[in-house]
């Protein structure tokens, strides 16, 4: 049984909207990410995403509004609801759910691929 | 659908070792605590436990190890692990699992218990 330390962990990330394991706890997976740019729009029919910001600014844009995350910021997007995260700088973030979620169908935007999605 | 600030959750805590949820996803309870002194041996049979610390340091004892977490460590108590948080000083975390935790039960010390539990 190790612990992680999430600011470091969010130092080691090198690609955009890639998502990487952190721990697991109840079926779900704690991830880090950082991103810029828009997300595509998509939305998760089968689980709630939950985001803990760490560091800058994101708009997770949804239909009906906009949500604003500042570092300290906990926010989760419900199963079903179509969502575009949105950041003009950088950002750090913590993410938690069931799977990986930085895909095609999860809204990665095409720029952010590597040939393994 | 409302975004939530940890640390003003963190700070509008009154009673140490009292679990307050700030927010769920995919029926994982995220919630907020303070601690201070020790908590009782207990383990949880159904639940893993995961703890992310904000502020101070936490000795997670187990049987076979402490853990020691500062700020922005994460740590998962597998289920069925026996175990003793311990804090010399107050300490500050959010806490992840399937329900509030901060019972008899589940090692709250008796002089930290109102008459609710």
């Amino acid at each position: 049984m190790k612990k992680v330390n999430i600011g470091e962990e969010l130092a080691s990330l090198e690609e955009y909207w890639s998502q990487k394991i952190i721990g697991k706890a109840n079926g779900q997976l704690f991830k880090v990410a950082k991103g810029i740019g828009e997300v595509n729009w998509h939305k998760h029919d089968d689980q709630d995403e939950l985001f803990i910001l760490y560091k800058g600014h994101l708009t997770i844009r949804l239909r009906t509004e906009n949500i604003e995350l500042f570092a300290g910021d906990m926010f989760v997007v419900p199963k079903g609801i179509e969502h575009s995260p949105v950041a003009e700088e950088d950002v750090e973030f913590l993410i938690v759910g069931l799977d990986i979620t930085s895909t095609e169908a999860g809204g990665k935007p095409a720029w952010s691929r590597t040939p393994n999605g």
